[in-house]
């Protein structure tokens, strides 16, 4: 076993963030060997007089990182393969750029936890049966022998044709894995190293990024409760000389806050005298629970030259990859040219089984389902927070999608908070998950649409009974006269 | 309608090539608009004074990449929207960069045509019935919802402990989107623009085209009989510096050629003192027609270094994008990194139909129906190259895979040949296509396995007679004393 870690209790770093750098860094390294056992949390915990929640929260960082491994009633244990007789030091002459932020702990570490943390669909809501006859509808119709063969890199032509079939008449559209494939293809083909694009501030991680990891600058837009700041532009991209402008004027992730029309008129404008590309992320367009539908940007663009990113992700299924990129027709030829040496083409069976699933009614009914369960979960998540968190806090208030954005009164730090959060069993990802060009210690996000009510409910209260204890601890330590602690 | 196009007779590109980027540049420049009526193949080839056949090559490729299409009775227009009233200079401004090799063209134009032009598996030969019973196990199956549910960058994890199960104890894997972006994600973890990196030469393009879009340098490495020229290697290493080796030992694309076991020792030897990032792409491994399976390079390697990439495309499906990368633990983890800002996953409705198809024997099971039909393939495509191909050719004598290399006499010209050939309803894909650091241009790539016995032998016959007519021609303008004809 290793010797026990060093913890920086003055660092930004929090504590089971440096316990998981620390056992990670063992594991790449070679010091812990696959198939070696690490101690249970409680026992480390003892070790190293944390709590034992601290501990857990490394864990399942490294878990998800597929450093570690579980066994029930077994413990932990270094994952991966036998040791290896190496002729190259990978670590020092290949592979010595640092890993991108650790990936975001999408999975509750148990089924205890109340867990705010992923933007993703409630499992309970997915219509299995309505899947499973779209499924059955497509691998017995006479289609299966040519969904299994090569097609095309602008996507199965059956489903890009219904998707094109209600856009305007000069748009073009390409099949994507997701979203997140989208972001890239449009990072590969219109950006440079050294090249800025605005985005909003904070903004979902997986867009910061696709573009740092090409070396192209990301500056931050702040977004207000009328979503991204109008205002703000024309000074950056003075500034910036930015090359692309990436929004989400729908239920922003990680705010959850909507452009008014006023606002995407005029983003418009300033886009197009700029000449830049502008992106619209519509991804959780189609779960709107209040208020009245809006026109998108795309829809508005009287030249057709918006580029509009869309899934089923968010509506249906994450598991099957199939999103799409629809704009003028050039630009889409060109990133189906890019794409058919990225990987040919999207998978061919889930384009096809999600066509039957719209085609025949249901994804428009599971949909309906989607928005009646988003707007009691919208209702329980608001009513919660304004009940629960100290007072001193602001939230955003959504009308659509899936994340509520929480600011707590200074000087709470949500990170500093999280792992005492965890260990009263509720999760939820702190805002610098989330920051572009500035960091607000005190913000977090909620990701309210995959849990129940009363789940909601619960996982409120608990977490503003730890804000409220803290802010009271904090407030009798400083008239007492002393620093405030460090957790 | 345009003027008509100017041909240039002396150059090296043949007239449907020119005729083809005349008319793309006209679409793509909006001097051709969408919807926009093209003339039937046969009326331009009248007004040009070509060959139908000549137009209808120049039609197939503009139809492959999406730009015009064809109704039946009602011949062929400009696809796509309607003009785009834009704003943005897209072409000037952000898509100058020309576009890559057009796409190869993968599918025939009418269904008379004898094509030998596309590696991948014959549709008759799919077992759709087999298919489906996997599908639906699948879907029924008590795992439907954590299938449709976000899932990890590394893969699905039953699949991947599948595929492990028969591994190296020091291996580890990553799920892809088929051996493509396996190849992206190499070539974005391992290189730089301006790196060097040794491929086989010919090779296919996809590869070609997954270093050349990123800046790196593709140095060819010539193939023989025995594959890739071992000899040369050290050579070639000294001189490039090259970052990584990329090479197919079992049944090359487009050669077909295996390398014996020596060779296979005497190249894992030189790469590990060369300490380059050995890359072995085993897509045709599980189909050897002929003699002994012979140990791949991942197994003879003791340090476990080599990265081996494999995928379910030639065997099964390709329409299903399942892939994969075996290798290094640490190399891996930096994979899935990547991977996960790419697309957060693979695809895992397929990854779960193929791991059942796979589980339950079927695959096993159609493999030997492939190989079967793969041995009556290349028997009759071996004999009709004998006996039908002038004297003077050479051709490869695979033992497994699709393809096969044919070496022309002097001076023939597989390029100019090919519209003559599709005139006569056969097509196949022109050495060029696969060309690296040298051309051979009576060189030629016969995909055989997608064709049953008997068309392959009417396709050689077909082929072989305008070779020797062209052979004779030639031989009888050269005894006349005149310069060969242009066709």
């Amino acid at each position: 076993m290793l010797p026990l870690p060093q913890f920086d209790h003055a660092s930004d770093e929090p504590i089971y963030r440096q316990l998981y750098a620390f056992v990670r860094e063992a594991i790449l390294s070679g010091r812990l060997a696959p198939g070696e056992r690490i101690p249970p949390t409680r026992e480390l915990a003892g070790q190293l007089g944390l709590n034992r929640t601290t501990v857990a929260s490394a864990y399942e960082l490294l878990e998800t990182e597929g450093l570690i491994r579980g066994h029930v009633g077994r413990g932990s244990f270094v994952a991966g393969p036998a040791p290896l007789d190496t002729s190259i030091l990978w670590n020092e002459r290949f592979l010595s750029a640092p890993l991108a932020d650790p990936p975001i702990p999408s999975l509750p570490p148990g089924g205890e936890t109340i867990s705010f943390t992923s933007a993703r669909p409630a499992e309970d809501l997915f219509p299995i049966d309505e899947f499973r006859a779209a499924c059955l509808e497509v691998v017995q119709g006479g289609e299966a022998a040519a969904i299994l063969q090569l097609g095309s890199p602008f996507g199965y032509a059956p489903l890009r044709r219904h998707l094109l079939a209600g856009a305007p008449a000069h748009d073009d559209l390409l099949i994507t894995n997701g979203c997140q494939q989208a972001l890239d293809l449009l990072q590969r083909l219109f950006t440079q190293p050294g090249d800025a694009v605005l985005v909003e501030d904070p903004i979902y991680p997986g867009l910061k990024n696709v573009f740092a990891r090409a070396g192209v600058r990301t500056v931050g837009v702040p977004v207000g409760p009328d979503g991204i700041d109008v205002e703000a532009l024309p000074r950056l991209i003075a500034r910036e000389r930015p090359r692309m402008l990436v929004v989400t004027p729908n239920f922003q992730n990680p705010t959850g806050v909507t452009m008014p029309l006023a606002a995407r008129h005029a983003l418009l404008k300033i886009a197009r005298a700029a000449g830049l590309v502008l992106v619209e992320n519509d991804i959780y367009g189609d779960l709107r629970y209040q208020g009245e539908a809006l026109p998108t940007l795309k829809q508005l663009d009287e030249t057709g030259d918006t580029l509009q990113i869309k899934s089923y992700s968010k509506l249906a299924f994450p598991g099957l990859r199939v999103g799409w990129i629809a704009g003028p027709h050039p630009v889409i030829v060109r990133l189906a040219d890019l794409k058919q040496w990225i990987d040919l083409h999207s998978d061919q069976l889930s384009q096809a089984v999600l066509l039957r699933f719209s085609e025949s009614g249901r994804l428009a009914k599971h949909r309906q389902r989607m928005i009646e369960a988003g707007t009691a979960r919208l209702h329980a998540v608001l009513a919660a927070c304004q009940q629960y968190l100290p007072a001193g806090s602001r939230f955003t208030r959504p009308q659509g999608g899936m994340n509520l954005w929480v600011r707590l009164p200074e000087p709470l730090d949500a990170t500093e908070l999280l792992p005492r959060a965890q260990a009263l069993g509720v999760s939820y990802l702190p805002g610098r998950y989330f920051a572009v060009s500035r960091t607000e210690p005190g913000a977090l996000r909620l990701s309210f649409a995959g849990l129940p009510p009363d789940r909601i409910e619960k996982g409120l209260r608990i977490l503003g009974s730890l804000f409220v204890e803290e802010v009271e601890r904090m407030r009798s330590a400083r008239s007492a006269g002393l620093a405030p602690a460090i957790v």
